[in-house]
């Protein structure tokens, strides 16, 4: 089976109440490819600058991602974006956005790329996810995040797009300023109605649910102590859901579909435990396995 | 096996963004003793003033609520408090408090109170809690509620209370404001180094957690759509939750603690779904049981 995720690369300069770290790896696409990739193969595409580093290409092969998709723009920077977060470690202010390459990124999809069969479009303009879609054939499954500006500058893209996707991953604030709705589940269900079988609200902290016609399910986060840096998170949560659905052959019975939220959960409260991708270099898919098991010993009832 | 609650009971005139009620009856004891008697049997402790209803009397004594306990101050007018609810049904303003009959408090317990086996300190001042506890012989296991207001205004009652309690019960701002930790797990760690063996952060529409010395437990909240006043929600977890460790003859092993939580949660589900105890009064423990079963096939994985 194939995962593809098409979206931002970036370079974060991320600041917290007690640590700053310039230019680390960071965007949509590298947080998701990472996170997937402990459980699938994955292609991934996105545009970066001269500025990349090669040492990042080979982080994600050795990790069985498939970098010839993403497109090295020879006389381009990568796209940068600045943060600061609030005390809670859950508000943040974007500081900075430097688009660079991003600016002017059309998708080109490797030929071998273009019969994927689990396709997630990570956050970037919706018009690049339409783009990237028009290339592919046949696909089983299409997923997309979107984020508050999306929603607010492109919506007539996004209304597209939202057609043409079996599932959303949104966060909880997003979904309701979409919608108008204050209850979250009923949120998930009106953005529902404007095309996806299936929603996901992302509650950060608070974890997630999953909300089809038939079906709610409803998953609590992994509680983290030592939060370093949640940049990603997000990110790392679809991946790591869309992956576990990949390896399941996209089966979506409710089984896989709860394990799937928890595998996004467990896999991302890896990452919070440091900044950019200094803790997923530190485990491999028994860690996931091994938090997922104490998760199940802290819920299940 | 007997379960005790000290609280404040109360007449609410209650504000949502779509509807009014006036004076309808609420306070911590009155929410947890009724969803604590889906349980287990419940003595009730509290004041009111003349214009108590009898038919409220009545409806405890029909669901296996012990009244003896409440006090009934006949030239005396009933604790009053009356809140607006924002848009998101999560955040209150109080509009006006009157302490009446509540502020001059002094329980006193009937003699066969005087041996519960499980007591629960309800939202109120911890001096009351203090006085109640003087009265008790031998409990098996005493839990207790509190709030900001107690916190910022008796803050060395609230310090003896602590260390006189096995469990606190305590919302997640709270615990926050209590520790200056902005974690939740950290919080609770930090509160339960104050006297409680075990702490349960409350997190209304997210669930709740609970932490002791080795064990973490984790509930999401039951997805509720129709939320027409979350007042006593609070109030009626802790009860379900109280009730079910009564009925389990006060087992704290992690399968009991987790089941505890999800009953805390689904009675408290039912509490939201209609002002004062409108829906309370509509359902049985089946209902609850149903719910809970639901719950599970959402959660479990």
């Amino acid at each position: 089976m194939s995962l593809l995720v098409v979206g931002s690369i970036a370079y974060d300069t991320i600041e917290t109440p007690t640590a700053r770290r310039e230019n680390v790896l960071g965007g949509s696409a590298p947080f998701f490819a990472y996170a997937a990739g402990f459980f699938c193969p994955v292609q991934m595409v996105g545009v970066v600058g001269a500025d990349w580093l090669p040492e990042y290409t080979e982080m994600f092969q050795k990790h069985g991602v498939d970098t010839s998709g993403i497109e090295i723009v020879p006389d381009g920077k990568t796209f940068r974006w600045s943060g600061k977060y609030h005390k809670n470690m859950n508000d943040r202010d974007t500081l900075e956005t430097q688009l660079n390459v991003l600016g002017t990124f059309q998708p080109k999809l490797p030929e071998n790329y273009r019969r994927a069969q689990f396709v997630f479009l990570a956050n970037g303009a919706p018009s690049t996810g339409l783009a990237a879609l028009e290339q592919i054939q046949g696909a089983d499954l299409v997923a997309a995040d979107t984020m508050n500006l999306w929603i607010n500058t492109t919506r007539p893209d996004l209304d597209a797009l939202m057609k043409r996707i079996d599932g959303l991953v949104i966060n909880d604030s997003e979904a309701m300023m979409l919608t108008g709705e204050i209850n979250t589940i009923t949120a998930a269900r009106k953005v529902s109605a404007m095309g996806p079988k299936f929603v996901i609200v992302k509650k950060g902290e608070h974890g997630a649910v999953f909300v089809s016609e038939y079906e709610t399910y409803v998953v609590p986060a992994f509680p983290v102590e030592n939060v370093v840096d949640p940049t990603g998170a997000g990110d790392a949560f679809a991946g790591g859901m869309m992956g576990y659905i990949a390896s399941q052959q996209g089966n979506l019975d409710g089984e896989t579909i709860k394990n799937a939220l928890v595998y996004g959960t467990i896999t991302a409260s890896f990452g919070i435990e440091g900044f950019s991708f200094d803790r997923y270099k530190e485990i491999c898919r028994s860690d996931i396995d091994e938090r997922r098991e104490d998760f199940r010993k802290m819920t299940s009832f």
